[in-house]
């Protein structure tokens, strides 16, 4: 995705990650790949303490990528930070829901679920200052969790209709700058297919029945479009590329004669 | 594609093509773009012709990619050279079929078509040193044009069960060497988006109901591999990747605040 953006006009850093293998990480304490994910975690951090930054933004990577940039502009604002999560899924599972902590990152942001992960959030963001948009059809314990704690959200419907219940949260509150996570699983796997839902030669029910996307690139930047108008944004995370043809065919290039070596 | 391919072992150039603009460029005596095509053939010829190259790998572009380099090794290597076209389609029209020289190609490297392609060919590729590989469904002028100049064909399933047809075409003829073309079209647009076929959110008759790819990379890959244990390859081109993912994607991240600058 760094290969697709523009250059940047501030300072560049990327966390250190190991190349993924063909054996999946184990489950350690009921998250997968717990100790590597604390590991990158506390790299994150360690890169947004050198720049200390007024506002910045993430190429990932899952969702999880949100967690430390957010945590610090949370320390940064306080109350003066609000979070819109573009999001199809409102990850506020825990590890007694799914093992994989991409799906837990708002919860924790909000001061829920694994210790591992709420350490790393000094300053939980109130759960006033975040609005969900383009979710849909959450599971029971999410749609639970959205009721017990007063999430906002705002349906694909709505975000396609004007994003009425966007601009009225900001309306609304004493929010002053924003953050925004996209997570680009919001997106319509029919038509934007770099996404975990769009895996070629997929089975209906491969991805255990959880929501899929809904919007089109269009409709997310009028809606980042309209937000902006209002707010200033310190805060962009982009997050779950999973280019699948881009995979595909760098290893058919790698097997080819004469360009595979 | 480049960024995609393993690091090259030999010389690498790049034939310097204009960006591309909202405006199509203009049919100019039934061809479309016919001066811009004519500049970039004579561009790719004097940077082989610099290289004298005994092999080379080419990574396109559309179709037309192949017919400066396979030219080359049809005045290198004679009668000894086979084609190995891999494609849905034979691209054996002419301007007065269809006006885009992408579909041109293989009729040129034949010696038939647009003059401004055959004097691009100084030696023809006799047409039994030739064979489709995933062809279905020509138009009815292709399929003429297969049967009048006896023309080999290997239909997607043929390449699924082991490719007899090219096995046999290679032990029948005196080819010592191949060149391959390979037309990313040639695979099933369901599977690998990042082709004409696979345009978001396309109707279904958008393309003229021309034949669409039926192959997966590990069909193509098993028929290269097949290939190879009997002849050396010193050409192979790859023409007609359209990344729409990566092309949206690089646009939506331009409009994006903190990232689009």
């Amino acid at each position: 995705m760094a290969w697709l953006a523009p250059p940047s006009a501030g300072p560049v850093e990327e966390v250190p990650v190991d190349a993924p293998t063909d054996v999946p990480l184990p489950v350690e304490d009921e998250m997968r790949g717990r100790s590597v994910l604390l590991k990158q975690i506390q790299e994150a951090r360690k890169i947004i303490e050198r720049h200390q930054p007024k506002s910045l933004a993430v190429l990932g990577g899952d969702c999880l990528v949100s967690l430390v940039p957010f945590s610090w502009l949370s320390e940064r604002y306080g109350d003066r930070l609000g979070v819109l999560w573009i999001d199809t899924h409102p990850d506020v599972q825990t590890p007694k829901q799914y093992t994989n902590a991409h799906a837990h990152v708002l919860g924790a942001l909000l001061g829920h679920g694994d210790p591992d992960l709420t350490k790393a959030v000094t300053r939980p963001v109130p759960a006033k200052n975040v609005m969900i948009a383009g979710i849909h059809d959450p599971l029971p314990f999410e749609a639970q969790f959205i009721a017990d704690h007063g999430l906002r959200t705002c349906s694909p419907q709505q975000v396609r209709d004007g994003a009425q219940p966007v601009m009225e949260w900001l309306k609304d509150s004493q929010i002053e700058v924003l953050a925004i996570h996209l997570d680009l699983d919001v997106l319509d796997p029919h038509n934007f297919r770099s996404l975990l839902f769009a895996k070629p030669g997929r089975g209906k029910h491969d991805f255990g029945d959880v929501a899929e996307g809904k919007l089109n690139i269009p409709d997310v930047l009028k809606l980042i479009q309209e937000v902006t108008t209002e707010k200033e944004v310190v805060g962009m995370t982009i997050a779950e590329h999973m280019p699948w043809d881009a995979l595909n065919l760098q290893e058919m290039l790698k097997q080819l004669p004469l360009i595979g070596g």
